[in-house]
């Protein structure tokens, strides 16, 4: 088996002000083509230990990733390192690459300095990816069997998560055409509702059953859910298909009601296309969501075609002024209680002219919690063509977290709800 | 100055499953009593490799924290690696993890197997320090010079974030009892509306000027701007500060338009803490971003205190019907236009009675550009105390990253407007 290594390079992640999410990303991009992470490395800005730390990866894995080091400041200097760990002796000038930052430059209304064009230029030992997303190359140094041991790979790409991440198809493709590599059959299942222990409860018979060559991963995300990644490695993948889904057949028997959707999505874009398909529209009311599902929403291209909008009630004036929540419904119950978050999911409706609207009324914490009402409670209303539902949810995290569960909660209830209209078409 | 390394243990790490934040928490700790962190390394549960990659790390570090692999299921390996690697002849109970593991586990009402008790029985060679929150001791390895060539301490802790960043303050510690510590001065400067190239270009006079002990680091965030951060290993605390100091007041002079805080923090935050001091509110109305400005705000702690909400006026009805912007303006202008977010400003601040307001209708994509108005343009409109003022912006990203850099850029202008008021009192 192909083995890799993940490196990242910034003193900002050793002093512990940014958290490393790349190497994940990565991570999980290789070991779906079947590559092995042998192990994940984060060191300093320092030319000798990004040199001897590198030597010592190539040494011992076949494919080297690199993230970091690679911005138009001072502090990066991951490039002068591979030139000398690569024995350039001289550099050369990328000319899609340079074309590109002027195109990103000159977009964003800027002059293009020396220290931007310096970024095209690259060590004459390496071959460039055009990076399409930033200003700085992807290098890629291949390294001779006489160099290291035997025959390897470095990928240096920026550390901006956005264009590291946005570069690993072009790196996964790259690492297919010299490496032998597994052809893997992926099936994503995506589940919402249990969490990851309660979910691998249900499913553990199921689970010890499963044929050997088959790998299941449990992926948790707070705003997607649990994804269950079922994976056959270096099969035929015609019989693979056939194979996963005698055992999705059982899974689905299992856990039904939990699953959202058979391919890589999210509630979001589930949605989406639940409403497009009904022709139906979408508002939203948010309190302690504070604007969150409509980011969410809004983050699904084309969602124009059935969101209309939402209002963010975080006053009370604005829950009775805006939505038009009675003011006793809030004196008699409180704003956190499923009276008002089903004036406000009516409200929104009918401000909006929208067939369906969801509205969220919780405490998010840190502070105004009560014994009756604690931190973490939150109530969801759904107005569907006809009907209200409300429903209460208790979760016990810090603010940002909650403000996720919340949401994605809030989510998959209205997707639920879409559901039912959609099977009584 | 005392070395460390941060070392976790775990396949799900690897394979991509989950993301480590435990070493970035324990780097701040490090950092903050001078402990320079050298790598972080994450390897799987392979106890020949566990055992290979912890004994280079202490050849190399004078401290070596271990996250992961100490629970009770059959695939942690920890233990017995580090019992091998600390040549252990032989085990003890641990009569005090022994109780707490007792008393959590009866706490959530379940009885003691064996395999919980195991946990408090640890190799002969190691000193415990009491796990309150797990069931699984915390293991302190002291290895002589004789060992490693110079005296070494090895923690291992539970992979558990909760558990693990939660005995923080008894590992810092215990390294405190046995290591010379001192401070580490860092000073961080938060930047909006310069491109890293661009600050770089800016200041690089300055760069050059500086101290050869003081280190510079640059951070690009697209919702925070680019962060300065200046560092001083080893130096005497006091006399740092007023070096930096210095330092800061020349770059102020260079620099000041840009730079909104001198801590680590963001634009919502600097926003609320300036409405805070003025006694003043707000609101906002949302069309591209679609929510994401009042979600920032809203991921403040305590912005009840000064925001009142928002309308999300993704279709022009919601534009006209909820926030009264005159159909014959977008008629006329259309939706992204000045016209259209000063109405839509000025209406969410009379529906809320607010005192500022800020408003984005822009032109997020992938869809729906024009080659007046190309994907990434944006009109932002601000009402402050007796005034409304419009910017337009061009980016050119993916829709993602066009609506973090809408918002962000709305949140810096209002924090501008805000910033006058505040001046002139």
């Amino acid at each position: 088996m192909v083995t890799s290594s993940i490196c990242t390079i910034g003193d900002e992640i050793l002093i512990g002000q940014i958290v490393d999410t790349n190497s994940s990303h990565f991570a999980r991009a290789l070991n779906g083509i079947g590559v092995q992470v042998t192990r994940m490395v984060s060191f300093g800005d320092d030319r000798q230990v990004i040199i001897s730390s590198l030597e010592r990866e190539l040494r011992e894995n076949s494919i080297v990733i690199v993230t970091g080091g690679l911005g138009p400041t001072k502090d990066d200097i991951t490039k002068p390192a591979l030139a000398e760990l690569s024995g350039s002796t001289g550099t050369r000038l990328d000319r899609e690459q340079l074309e590109i930052i002027h195109r990103i430059l000159s977009s964003r209304g800027l002059d293009i300095l020396d220290v931007n064009k310096a970024q095209a230029v690259v060590p004459d030992t390496c071959e460039v990816i055009p990076n399409r997303l930033g200003t700085a190359p992807i290098m890629v140094f291949r390294f001779s069997r006489e160099r290291f041991g035997h025959e390897c790979t470095l990928y240096s790409l920026p550390g901006v998560p956005y264009e590291a991440t946005g570069a690993i198809p072009d790196i996964i493709k790259d690492i297919k055409e010299h490496y032998p590599t597994d052809d893997i059959c992926h099936k994503t299942i995506m589940t919402y509702g249990l969490a990851e222990s309660q979910l691998a409860g249900k499913i553990e018979a199921w689970e010890n059953g499963l044929p050997d060559n088959i790998r299941l991963a449990y992926l948790p995300n707070p705003l997607t859910g649990v994804r269950l990644r079922l994976s056959i490695y270096g099969g035929a993948r015609a019989a693979d298909d056939a194979l996963i889904e005698t055992q999705l057949e059982k899974l689905r028997a299992i856990i039904g009601d939990y699953i959202y959707a058979e391919e890589d999505t999210d509630l979001q874009e589930t949605i989406g296309r639940m409403l497009k398909k009904s022709g139906r529209t979408l508002s939203c009311a948010e309190s302690c969501t504070g604007g969150m599902i409509s980011h969410l929403i809004t983050s699904v291209p084309g969602c124009s075609g059935y969101y209309l909008g939402s209002v963010t009630s975080y006053a009370n004036s604005v829950k009775e002024n805006v939505l038009g929540v009675p003011s006793e419904i809030i004196g008699k119950f409180g704003a956190v209680s499923s009276e008002c978050v089903a004036k406000m999911a009516e409200g929104i409706k009918r401000i909006t002219g929208s067939d369906y609207s969801v509205a969220t009324s919780g405490i998010a914490g840190p502070d105004g919690g009560t014994p009756e009402k604690p931190v973490g409670t939150v109530w969801i209303g759904v107005c569907a063509p006809g009907r209200t539902e409300t429903f209460k949810l208790v979760y016990k995290n810090d603010r940002k977290r909650n403000i996720e569960r919340f949401a994605a909660s809030a989510l998959d209830i209205l997707r639920k709800e879409i559901l039912k209209d959609l099977s009584s078409l």
